[in-house]
């Protein structure tokens, strides 16, 4: 990894151009100010195809409106999450082409093309509530480039429904298993699959099941091998995961 | 319900044996023991076979061994649970004719025969290390008459080992579903079996398993109806529940 | 349980419809879907009598209508949860002879009768406040035919009041007890009585109550044998095993 | 309230035995420490007949030992609280007369006489596991002068054993009721009992009893007034306050 | 305690007026209902000078002004608790001279005349914001006819503030410590005078306060001896048990 | 630090303008009272430079602007916290000079100038959504008369944006450090200045947030040496304790 | 996927080895077992390269040779977690070449060689004290024939160290993160690497840090993204999944 | 702050000791090394006087031995906390001039004087049992060369006893509290000293203490202005903090 900045200072410095603790102020900057962009920033942009993500919730309207229109520019893909259909008016009001989904809360807007995964994430949820946070996975899978197969409604308290898609879940290369109140559904699914399991407890639930405090413990604790857990309602964080996993 | 004592309390004061205020108080004492033999001790016994259940935790070898020799004198079946194994050998020194389940940690003591359910109660455990309470439960309920199931070591994450028993486990009328961890087992059995669930969640597991609670909240929360939950590690308490469902 | 598909099959098969590799697909398919049928819906059926339960909170008034409307076509019974008064007025608009409970919530609509049982089912509540999660269970134990006998405002703090009521919860085969608060009820009815104990814990209290969390534990840590507890406020859970039980 | 020392400051300081500035300072030390004399020293000798209490847990059998000599010294009244029977020797060696409690784990030492108070505090238990507390509860009252009724093993699950003493429980002028698992009998007597009732939470119990936390939060929130919770085996706290109300 | 009704069956009895089966059968009635009698009811009326306490949390307003209707036929004094304006002005129009508190948020009716007590009860409370329920304990001292010193905005962190009134404190029978926050008034008041203190947590506070749970913790922790505690918020409960004792 | 009170009654008293006992009653009463002034308002006087601070949560606009009329009266400086716009307003229209920060939700009022420290805070956050506390810390630290470096947006997940500031953190005399969800710019801070760094959690993030606690936990948990821990969103107080400290 | 046994069941009931109702019965059980063999255990051995993992905590050490030896028989690589080191002893007593970890707590038994990943696990722990997770995790990495690169020791109170390791970290193809305390270090790495990162809380830490949950919390709510969380403590859970995507 | 390896580099490029690409490559390992070297570790060195600390729990007596005798050879001054009595035996074994603090359990070998600073540190605890994190953070706070004021046994239940020193106390520059149980005391001495205090809660008490949890949320959430918390039992943390002040 290269550093163009600092090779010509070197060579300007050899060439007289600064005195010696000029060429090492220069340096030293360009060290400081080059950290972020080689370590972080490159790497994001590298990771996510030239994409920006925004966590809407907490952002006024026109605050995300304005973040939208500035990203905008830059031709950036951008992704809003957990953004109330308000915020999405306020967007498309600026940019028309900018999409919503309802459930998933997600506002979309494609500058330039992401070239499609071979492989694909397949995302099962429990049960319907669960949706929300299965849309937000879904659209942030898309957003990123990754084929995607969503399978709702295959609770554990009726297990055929499961079975009935074992077959399509196996085919996947990295699995994303969404489920609320007792938040069984990924020790289930990672005994019947091979692959990588990403479990996302939900809310969904009342009493004991604590803001969704009792799925995700349940999903810590699972007794089948091979899954991990992101927090509560996180759909987007899971789907990073497991793009990033699928790009592998 | 007739309460014979105040029947010869009236009869005596009407021959004039004692006076009103005699007569008032006897009836008054009458009925507060009364209270207890008619509400309570006569039901444990109807709803127990003369039989006994000794909590052994916390309790000193002697004090168990006394117990068991005082109510052995009235042949009563006795139950000691939470037993140590130093507990029995004191208990079986002075009656050698009682017995010991290690895993269950129960001592048992036979003295007459309970009749034996036509119906059975399946026991059904997640993994190797939820025998303990499954074998608590096991004893208890066979101590008080009822035929049982045990069927060991089908957790969720090897979900066939679960089906290659299903049917055995359709035919109790009642079910125990003993699982740790993360709890998921009472779920998948309870969307499977027509018949009550009573679930038990076990101190197995680790870290965030928080010694039962994960597993406690994961059974409350069951996303399958049917289903109820005792204390963490109580197979006692599910098997008593469960034989009284069996006798009914 | 003979598989009526399968006998087709193999019979067509040795007639020679099909190839050896064609039957074993069929096969196959056959019992994938078979898993679901024989497992799962037929015994869902055969337990509630083709009836549905819709559990409303969460879902939009015409989602709920939608629902129920799609659910009468089929001519099953229904019973919806949670619901709100505006979901309900909303059902009715299409199907008038649906019912509402006021404080228990629930939108029930039958279509054909389920025959009513011999034995009942006690539903026993500590205090005026407990009684939404009172008549929800009220509701959903007469939805599946069963006998009911509501028994309010017994809470241990009046504790005569639980006497003058006691013979008639005897009579039951089984009791449901209801509490919020302390949640001590079900630990003093199940030292009276001699059957099954389904336990309620209710969100009733404040402060150190935690939304009913006291409760829980409280029933939890019940010092009573024959109890078993069920989430936070659920009087359809605990409604629901009652009649199963009340079904043996 | 007269400040003595103040007085004599005064008098001095008028005929001149020191100036201005040197009486200002005497006054000002003289409220400091009287601080400490007026407001805590001479009310805890008041309160407790010149009594002393030691916390023994985590203290050395010498150490304790050693502040029983010095406390000694003085002619006080002396209990030791949370002491094992290894610190009870220690003691004993030195104070012949020291006695112990076994299941309170307490050590008392008399050297004056404490007159019996006419009314009496009874204190109420649940099980013979909350008899250490009962005990260590017993002690103290009686440390402080107060006739004491101990009623065991009348918990809520054979509510007739309650009956049988509720009228000696009715005799008393305050009552301690102890319980562990799920707490509830503190309400139960609080509503028979016209008395104010201080609830003590014990330990006794398992998984999700959680060290006693099950019982004080089924304590707090009794549904019976007139109640009041000290922590989690704290018999020493609930009888040095009964002591008080019996001694208004 | 004689029963009048049993002296009357006993006698009509004897008089031949009923069989002996009626006669235990009447005798067995009347111990029922006296049971509730006896042990309940009237110990209310003795204990609270027939008054009757409303906890309005949860009830409609409707049902509120019902309530106090029907109670207010009997001559009953009335308190409601935790009412909002609305349920006052819905009140006030059936029953004129009832009365609100707004910061307690109390309903008092006063129909006959409670008899004051000589001693009085201090009220003590740490902040401005914990003024809702210092009212609450206020007012309910008050409606059972108790003296009441209400001490606020003496807080720990200006502990001059609390000394200016310890001697007014210290006159008081017993004592009501209210502090939200880290709670710590109890402890240190306990250690000033020479009295029961009831301390009352708060939910005031933020954070890590965790809706009064830091106070409640703080207060049942207190290392000064002579403290009990009763629910977050509960000023109603404290100020009970307070005139349960000042009445002794 | 001498009590000119006292000084004055000693000589009024040798000169005989009172009694002997007037005057110890007299030193008395001024003792108590001087208590105070000594102790706590002298100091809170000297420690705040003639300020106030109102908490305004949970207080109502006029009560507020009450508040703020009357100290404005004594010429204080004022700081109001936790105020709603409409607060602000309420207040502006008595004192048109006081002023608001939108983000901080802050009322200043400055009636008299406060010297500038020399040295500086540095107030460090980790992301957008922890700004509101960030700028409450950076209003009260202004407002007790710090110079203040705000650093905004420099959270773990992109280190080096940190590490472009280390410079200018290094250069304060005390860092506050702001983080939300899981808390951890603390101790990386920590790890990179030699200055007290005082953590303030934030209530920022969703599910397993649970409303700051993971990053309280994580800040009290944090390996870097020098870093103490204030109140969840608590900016005043990190802000307040900084000044004292940097006004050592 | 073809069924072997249906099709040879089918080929012998064409040629009428046994009647249609024995076919179907014999395609039923085929399947029932089947559903084992191909959905769980086939997938097992493929994901595991017929390799066995015994979880050593709570058996005994005879126990742990016996399975030892059994599963040697059939030829299989086996790992044994949580071992002590007394049970190694055990199974090396009869199995010479087993070896063991001491600060992993593992045995191994190699009887066929694995084939290498060609790209790499890097594991990445805070602190000396995480040690021992951290060689659980590559024991168990290694044993399913991963190359791993271990970097120990880069707490994030000393970031430079972690720096010093960053492009030897990026080389990996996933990473595992370890730590105790405040478990901030997934937050960084997963900052500055473009890989899925595991992250791993451990139990190190004392007080506040409640025996990992501190950690937990802190690594569920990252600001990174692309990290999951696995139980506290389960360094087997993280190198199972990383192997499955390694092996991707 | 001049990077001299950089330098150097600059110079030998210029003649010609390596190419441009070269030159390149020895500046960015320089960086990266230098990273360490002048954010992190001058600062430690700077920060605490060649001062080394080492957290002896969960160490060997051989390992700790071992790391003494290492950093013996360099001459540092070293502290080792939580360290056993034998811990202790087998460093001064190796080191005779190595001391021990019991009560603090602390290993304390200094090779070279640090100067001691002219201010304070008082360092305040609430009970006897207290003492060890006392002395933890009086031997730490000694170390780094503060002068230190240690004041015992001042808990609030005898406030008394803490005037006695408040005079004492705020003649130190910083104050570090101590307390476990309700945690009380920081507010106390918060409301009466102008200085930072740094507030310590420990683990002493039971029951509802829940391990310090309660001294803990009490300290958060300090009604006392001027107030940070460590956590539980870290006497270190506290005193290392109140140093960095003192050292300002």
């Amino acid at each position: 990894m290269q550093n163009d900045d600092v090779l010509k200072i070197l060579e300007s410095y050899k060439q007289g151009s600064f005195s010696l603790e000029e060429a090492e102020q220069k340096v030293h900057s360009s060290y400081f100010s080059d950290l972020g962009h080689t370590m972080v920033d490159n790497n994001r942009r590298k990771r996510s195809g030239a994409s920006e993500v925004i966590y809407c919730a907490g952002k006024t309207e026109e605050q995300i409106a304005h973040i939208f229109a500035e990203m905008n520019k830059r031709g950036d893909n951008i992704l809003g999450t957990r953004a109330s259909h308000e915020a999405y008016q306020a967007v498309k009001k600026i940019i028309p082409s900018a999409e919503y989904d309802v459930p998933g809360r997600t506002i979309t807007l494609i500058n330039r093309d992401t070239p499609l995964t071979e492989t694909s994430i397949a995302i099962v949820s429990a049960g319907t509530s669960d949706l929300p946070v299965a849309r937000e996975a879904c659209v942030t899978a898309e957003f990123y480039g990754n084929r995607v197969q969503l399978i709702s409604d295959v609770g554990v308290a009726g297990i055929h429904r499961l079975f009935n898609h074992i077959e399509e879940i196996r085919k996947a290369r990295v699995v994303i298993v969404i489920a609320g109140m007792e938040g069984a559904l990924p020790s289930v699914v990672g005994g019947l699959v091979d692959k990588p399991v990403i479990a996302v407890p939900t809310s969904v639930g009342y009493g004991a099941a604590f803001g969704g405090l009792a799925a995700l413990l349940g999903m810590l604790n699972s007794c089948s091998s091979g899954i991990s857990v992101v927090n509560i309602d996180n759909g987007f964080g899971a789907a990073f995961q497991a793009s990033m996993i699928n790009h592998l």
